[in-house]
């Protein structure tokens, strides 16, 4: 199986873009054309509209991005139907050749955290390339993941830095042993555990997700894990911009991918667009987030 | 609506049984008769297996345990499946009188916790009685959940310390500030947020996730958080005993519950056991976790 950080790194050099996509279904955001005609939200009405819906917005991106992120708590919401619609977004994104990276932020111990990994990182179930997962639980219970990652050519981002204020609760705290915050001793564990999944592009198939509203942190991350690609969400909606994204890439622009949701998808502030317009619209908001994303951090021109 | 917290200690009493019976849907693990003519492992049958194993299993033990605890990794292992299965397990258990506590250690920051609040602490979606989440987003990413606690009646269980060797990695590290673990921090946010859930039982319905393994930890968290209803999970299988449990318990014997996932429904060792036999076998070792926990946590009688 072909390493997964390899797999990345071709498509991201492929379409010049270190953009994602992120597809947070919220059915009350759409507009209103996906929803026309199709009666009460019945659990296959979800389903096709978040679909359908899906469709649409990968056809529009699919030669900008390399990669998706689905998050799974706006399909969770819509129970069933909802994750008939995750496993029918994998499914379109894989067949436009777009990566996707499941965003769940699972965990657990022992055989738990194997059947999450079997869950999204198997040939079988949401399998999706790769996943979210949070640290809290030790590394132990991240080594299961890294099994299935190096067995099925996968990948993992380890919830790291956060954008929300309350990052600073109990990420942020310094540690008696070192002096420094708790989120610098997983990073060390980061790196450490990634070594053995390291590709021929010389990064690690084990990521961690950084948010883009803390760039200092991110500089300081970026350093301490130079073998870890760095999932930044947040663009846009959460209070990044692409100075503070570019933190968490390496000097040759390489190393990080950053992600918008919102500010792509539901741009549009007329719920009655049409459907052409607003196919337009994901393409422009896309290109224009790749052009800020490239501009900030493309290498400076030898002299 | 009625306070989680209450609706949970009425049903302990009732049943006099502080147990929980988790259920993790492993097919390989089950008696032969459950698989018995069913063909290959398409959705449908997955499903179904999975939902009949469980209306065996919960009909075996209704009367002897107040909650069952399905851990969704399991179901999400079997794809949509699986998640129609855990669907199916909510409702047989609901129509048993027992309540039902989701462990899917979800978290996420704004309105993505607000979702996963809304998939399992709504009144559709995977409707469940409360739902076990991640502390290490920060306080902030607690407070959705707290919020959809209290407009429905709900119940959440913060991840706090767990029973593997790697829980000391981070949850055990000694912080700057306070030379205390990290996790007593998380606890006195739990506290804090459960104040505006307390009900007249005396308990709040913001409770803790501690693993059995670390009797030292449990009693002076469960001395950290007098208000938070403790879920130990792990008894038997991972390493934890009733004398470990009890430490999660207030002197009365109450304010725990004690889960119980595999030395319950995967305690046969031949797989030709026949259904009945399987059933006895489930309520006799239920019956003797339910013992063994009266046992170490009932109060001393008064001299």
């Amino acid at each position: 199986m072909r390493n997964f950080a390899d797999r990345l790194i071709e498509a991201v050099r492929k379409k010049s873009s270190p953009c994602v996509t992120g597809l947070d279904p919220r059915i009350d955001l759409m507009p209103d054309f996906i929803q026309a005609g199709r009666g009460p939200l019945s659990r296959g009405t979800v389903c096709s509209i978040i679909s359908d819906f899906h469709e649409l917005v990968l056809d529009a991106v699919a030669d900008l991005i390399p990669v998706v992120k689905p998050q799974l708590a706006f399909y969770e919401q819509y129970g069933l139907g909802g994750m008939e619609a995750f496993e029918n977004t994998v499914k379109l994104a894989r067949e436009r050749g777009i990566l996707v990276i499941a965003d769940g932020k699972r965990n657990d111990i022992a055989s738990t955290a194997e059947a999450y990994a079997a869950a999204f990182l198997g040939d079988s179930g949401f399998y999706s390339d790769a996943m979210t997962v949070t640290p809290y639980l030790g590394r132990d219970s991240l080594e299961p993941f890294a099994k299935a990652c190096a067995l099925h050519g996968k990948g993992m981002f380890v919830v790291l830095k956060t954008s929300n204020p309350g990052s600073r609760d109990f990420q942020d705290q310094p540690l008696q042993a070192t002096g420094r915050p708790l989120y610098e001793n997983i990073a060390a564990s980061i790196e450490d555990l990634g070594t053995g999944l390291i590709g021929e592009s010389g990064y690690s198939s084990i990521g961690a997700v950084i948010g883009a509203t803390f760039p200092a942190d991110g500089r300081r991350l970026r350093a301490l894990m130079p073998h870890a690609l760095i999932l930044v969400p947040g663009y846009g909606a959460q209070g990044g911009n692409a100075q503070s994204a570019a933190a968490c890439f390496h000097d040759d622009g390489m190393g990080a991918l950053v992600s918008s949701s919102r500010g792509i998808t539901y741009a549009h502030t007329d719920a009655a667009i049409s459907r052409q317009a607003f196919s337009e619209l994901v393409r422009s908001k896309t290109r224009q987030m790749v052009d800020e994303i490239r501009s900030a951090t493309s290498a400076p021109t030898p002299v």
